[in-house]
């Protein structure tokens, strides 16, 4: 997958490329990676991205032609999925991770001051949101949008099955252990060391559904709805 | 407000706090950030801060030890609100972010791997979900809540009222325009070039409003609710 990103910020964006599993996708090869800051792409000597908006109020917006001119030069016949970072946006979610993944050229923008042109809204082909709240740029909402793309790339993860996490089966996990067995008076439970794979099993399983209904019954009852409709 | 950041990456999170406001926010002593990794808190000479998992299954856990040290180099006495970023936390909001605002001190670790040791969560106060995704690291979502809280501390953003943006009032924001006036024949609606500010803050509204309807039907609901119950 080739992922293109542009922003006023490449240093906030470059490192979450070079570290961990994003790291390895890219020294592998899962991945290309191009990070533009498309203030190289604005029209006046000054190199001004923003100004005041029309019809007055507060902060900057973002103007419409380096935007244009940015995503011009990097996918000129606009072949690649353009995905624009809004909190105006669909909400993001497993699915729509899964869905992303199967592109072969994203690029996302990550605004930044209080708002977009409008007009750039018309440049783009889908709009994110991953969550209702404010934040000042589209850098991290854009890094949370590549992790959850790239991991579910074929290859990426060798060692775990996507499937078996948070939300792909619409159910919280299970708890996890590890050692030492007890830790300040906190033993792991005593069926994790029985060795039984089908009691394992189904211990977690229950769990995970005691989980989800105490900490997201809504999450618990779209699992239910589902399960009734099969 | 004083931030410390428990990562395996701490050159993935770094530079976020070097950079536009976040950055601006640090320089003007707004925010103290303390990023440490936590891997120099393990306890064997490897210096692992996963393992296996108690019972079988894919994927590595991370240890409680580490994170416990680490916790207590950092917030001797617990007076910190401790932070956990995982999936099966509170649901983040803008509602969420201004109370985590009120803090003085927080600390927020960042996971790795499949999953934490169960016994870590008895170590904090409160477990925070950016969304319905699933990632490779609690990297990402830690910026996000970071960047959401920051912005709303006194004096941080002195030129635009958070207030007036998204969320905030449980709408999503009407359109911004700004310079030029038609770009490649879209043209900046009427109304913004008037001067007529009652008949301008009334048109926003209206578009917000709509805008809302349209996009996110179950925040509308929330909207008219809460109207209804004043």
């Amino acid at each position: 997958m080739k992922i293109d990103i542009l922003t006023l910020f490449p240093d906030m964006v470059r490192p979450f490329f070079e570290h961990s599993i994003l790291g390895r996708a890219k020294r592998d090869n899962h991945i290309t990676v191009g990070i533009h800051d498309f203030r190289e792409y604005s029209v006046d000597k000054h190199q001004s991205v923003d100004d005041t908006p029309y019809g007055g109020g507060a902060g900057m917006v973002l103007r419409v032609e380096p935007v244009v001119n940015a995503l011009r030069a990097v996918d000129e016949e606009h072949t690649a999925l353009r995905i624009l970072m809004t909190p105006q946006g669909l909400p993001y979610n497993q699915e729509r991770a899964a869905t992303l993944a199967k592109n072969k050229h994203i690029i996302i923008l990550c605004g930044h001051y209080e708002g977009y042109d409008e007009r750039i809204r018309d440049y783009f082909d889908v709009e994110i949101s991953i969550g209702d709240y404010v934040l000042t740029g589209g850098e991290a909402p854009a890094l949370v949008v590549c992790d959850s793309i790239v991991r579910l790339l074929p290859g990426v993860l060798n060692e775990a099955s996507p499937e078996e996490d948070s939300f792909s089966r619409g159910l919280l996990e299970y708890p996890h252990y590890t050692r030492p067995r007890v830790f300040e008076g906190r033993a792991v439970p005593e069926i994790l060391l029985s060795g039984d794979h089908a009691k394992i099993e189904a211990w977690r399983r229950e769990e995970s559904l005691k989980r989800t209904k105490k900490r997201r019954p809504d999450l618990y009852r779209k699992y239910l709805e589902k399960r009734k409709n099969r």
